[in-house]
C-alpha cells in the first residue's frame, strides 16, 4: 500500500457548456447536511416539498411528479419504457443528438419506431408531424423541447394540438429548458416531460424530474405488459412518492437535499423573473458574439435562452480554444456532438450559471484567447455590444466610445 | 405566492438500520466541493482513482469495475439486464426479500426463471443449487451475499465451484457486505458482482459499484441482442469508464466525489482493519442483545458482521419501540421486510456507523426504551456484555461490578 490518494480538490470552474451549470453556494452546502433514512420522517418531507415544487417549475397539477435517481438520460428512458409496448408506433422526430438516442431506446423497449429526420439546428414543423400521423398508427410522439445538441427551442403548442388530434400522446425532453425558458406542462397539454437536475435548475447532475400526465397515466393503467425496466417502473416509484411511501429503492437521500435547495431558490426567484433572467443574459451574449462576427448556428427565431450555438470560426481550432479558455481562464464551453463536432462552441448560460458577470467574463476571455490565436475581430466589441444590451434593459443611456 | 419553503434542517440521526448509514463527515463535506464537467480532467482523474480504489474493495482486476449512477437496485438491474437474454434459464436462490427483487427483474428481461426458496434466515446449502444444476439448462446463478432483510451472510467459495462446473455464470450481491467483510471478487471466482454506495462504504445512497469478469465479459460479447436498457447497458458505459471516454449519460458529479472520499477512507483504514471493527463491534452488539435476552433471528455461524437480527419481544410493539429510539434518542433501526414485518429488528453496523460509540449508545439507549415498556431484563447487562467482549479484544481485564 505504498500508493496514497490526494486530497480532492477539484478546480473552481465557471461552468457556460451544454451542462453541468454552477450549482449556487446553497445548494452545494445543503448536501453536506446529516444523511438520514430513506422513511425517516425528515425525508418524507423533503420529498413533500420537492414535489411541490416541482409542480409549479413544471407549471402542472399532475399528480405523478417526482425526480427519478438518475440522470436526464434515465429520465429519458422512464419516459419511454413506461408508455412503449412491444409493437407500439412511436414517432420519433429528430433534431439533434438527443432525438437520436431516444430512437436508440425505442428499438430497445420493442417499439416499432418511426423516425423523421430534420437538419439539425431546424425546427420540427407541424407539416412533418402531421404527413406521418395521417400515414401510420401512433401511441407516442417524442421530440426534445430543448436540443442540447443545437441550441434550438421546439415550439410545443402547434404540434401538442395536433397529437392529441390523432389520440396520441406527446413526449416532451426538457433536459435544457425546464427553469430556464416557460414550459407550460399543463396548458400545452404535454403527456410525459421529463428534464436533468444539472442544468437550469443549477443541482449537480443525479436526478431527472419527471411528471405524467392523466392521459399518460391512463396509458400506464391499461399496459398489458409490465413495464421492461424495474429501478425505472413509475407505477412502483409512485407507491414511494404518494402518500403510501412504500419503499422501492434506496433514494438518493443528498442528491434530493440539493434538488429540494435549487428548487428553493427557483420558487424565491419565481418563474417569471428567473425566465427574464436567461432571456436577458442571452441576448447580451448573443450581441456580443454577432459584434465579434461569429455565425449563430441554430435558426433564428428558435435560438434557445439558456444554450447559444455558434459556428467555430474557419481556421480557428475549436478544440485547442476550448481547452484554452479551460487552463487560461477556468472556463468550460461545449464542442459539437455528432456531425457537428468541431465546427460550433456551444454555450450554456443555466441557472445561477446565467449572469451577467459570466457574460462579460465569458466574452473577454474568448476575445483575448481568439485575437491571440489570429482571428482578426473589432476590438472590444463583444463586451461593448453586450453592455449595450444591459443598459437598454435598465433604461440607461450608454456613451459610445470615441 | 404566500408559502414559504423552510430552510433544509434534517436531523442529526444515528444511522442504525439497514441503510443508509452514517457517512464520514469527510464524505458530506467532499459533496460541497466544485462541480465540474463530466469529461473535465480533473473529473476524469476522480473517475481513475475511483476505478482503482474500487478494485481495492471488491479485491479484483477486473478491469469493468465502476460505480453505476443509480442506487443499489440498479446496480442488481444492470448486473442482471446485461447478462440475460430472452429465454436463458437464470437460477436465483432466495433466502430473503433482495433474492425476490431479483426474481421480479429476470422476469422482466424475459429470462427463464428458475426460483428456489429457501427458509428467510438461513443459508443456501450446496445441495439446494446442485439439485437444481443437474435438472436445468442455467446461464447465471443469482444470490445474495449479506442479505438485508435477514442479517444471514452466505459462503460463496463452494457455490462458485459449483455453478462454475456446471458452465454457468455466478451473479453476486454485495450490497451489505462490500467493504464491510471480505468479499474476493477474483479468489472466489465471482463473474458478476454489485454494491450500494451507502452501506459499509459510509457514503450516501445514489451510486452503485459494480464488477464484471472475464467470464461475465465474453457473455457480453456474446449476446445475441442489444441490453434491454439504454442507461444500464454496461458495453456502452465501459466506453466512458474506460480509456475512450467516450460521453454516454452526465455523471452525477458530487456523487463520485462522495464515493471517492469514502473510498480513500477505506484504502487508509485498510481493508483487513475495517473488516476487524465490523466483526468486533457486531460481537459486542450481539453479546449485549443477548446479555438483554433478545433472540437472534439469523442462523448462528452465519451472521453478519454488518447487520444484526433480533426477534422483537412477546408483547413488545416493534413500531413503538423503533419510534421512541428515533425520537427520543435520535436513533434508527430497521424493522422487518415482507414476512418478518414486525417480527424483527434489523441493526445495522456499517462503515463510519460501525463503531464501539454507537453500540455502547445503541444498547443503552434500547435498555432504557425497552424497560420502560415493560420487558423486564437484567439492568445494565447489555452494555457491560459489550464492554466485556471490548476489554477481552484489547487484552484487558474487567473487574465484575459487586
Amino acid at each position: 500500500m505504498t500508493k496514497t490518494y490526494a486530497e480532492l480538490n477539484p478546480s473552481p470552474r465557471v461552468l457556460l457548456g451544454p451542462g453541468p451549470s454552477n450549482p449556487h453556494p446553497r445548494v452545494l452546502r445543503a448536501m453536506s447536511s446529516p444523511v438520514v433514512g430513506h422513511l425517516d420522517p425528515d425525508f418524507l418531507k423533503v420529498m413533500s416539498d420537492t414535489k411541490e415544487l416541482l409542480q409549479y417549475v413544471f407549471q402542472t397539477s399532475n399528480d405523478l411528479t417526482f425526480p427519478i435517481s438518475g440522470t436526464g438520460s434515465a429520465g429519458m428512458e422512464a419516459a419511454l419504457a413506461n408508455l412503449i409496448e412491444p409493437g407500439d408506433g412511436i414517432l420519433v422526430l429528430v433534431n439533434g443528438f438527443f432525438g437520436g438516442r431516444m430512437c436508440e431506446m425505442v428499438e430497445r423497449y420493442g417499439g416499432e419506431l418511426i423516425r423523421v429526420d430534420i437538419p439539425w439546428g431546424r425546427i420540427i414543423e407541424l407539416d412533418d408531424v402531421e404527413r406521418v400521423l395521417k400515414a401510420n398508427k401512433v401511441k407516442v410522439v417524442a421530440l426534445v423541447h430543448a436540443e442540447t445538441s443545437t441550441g434550438v427551442l421546439q415550439p410545443l403548442e402547434g404540434i401538442s394540438r395536433l397529437v392529441h388530434g390523432y389520440g396520441a400522446l406527446l413526449l416532451v425532453d426538457a433536459v435544457t429548458s425546464l427553469g430556464g425558458c416557460p414550459l407550460k406542462t399543463d396548458e400545452w397539454g404535454l403527456d410525459a416531460c421529463y428534464s436533468g437536475s444539472q442544468k437550469c435548475l443549477g443541482c449537480p447532475p443525479g436526478l431527472a424530474p419527471i411528471t405524467f400526465g392523466p392521459r399518460a397515466i391512463s396509458a400506464l393503467k391499461d399496459r398489458r405488459n409490465k413495464v421492461a425496466n424495474w429501478y425505472l417502473d413509475l407505477s412502483l416509484v409512485q407507491l414511494y412518492w404518494g402518500p403510501e411511501r412504500t419503499y422501492h429503492h434506496t433514494a438518493p437521500i443528498s442528491m434530493n437535499y440539493a434538488l429540494r435547495e435549487a428548487l428553493r431558490i427557483v420558487y424565491e426567484e419565481g418563474l417569471e423573473a428567473r425566465f427574464k433572467r436567461h432571456q436577458l443574459n442571452q441576448q447580451a451574449l448573443l450581441a456580443g458574439l454577432l459584434a465579434m462576427e461569429l455565425q449563430p448556428f441554430a435558426q433564428e427565431g428558435h435560438r434557445l435562452w439558456t444554450l447559444t450555438t455558434v459556428r467555430v470560426p474557419e481556421g480557428i481550432d475549436d478544440a485547442r480554444v476550448r481547452g484554452r479558455l479551460l487552463t487560461e481562464f477556468m472556463i468550460e464551453i461545449g464542442g459539437g456532438l455528432g456531425p457537428t463536432k468541431g465546427q460550433i462552441w456551444r454555450i450554456g448560460l443555466m441557472g445561477y450559471s446565467s449572469s451577467k458577470n459570466n457574460v462579460l467574463l465569458f466574452l473577454g476571455a474568448l476575445e483575448q484567447v481568439l485575437a491571440s490565436e489570429g482571428f482578426g475581430l473589432p476590438a472590444g466589441a463583444g463586451v461593448a455590444a453586450a453592455n449595450q444590451v444591459y443598459c437598454e434593459a435598465r433604461g440607461i443611456a450608454m456613451t459610445a466610445g470615441v
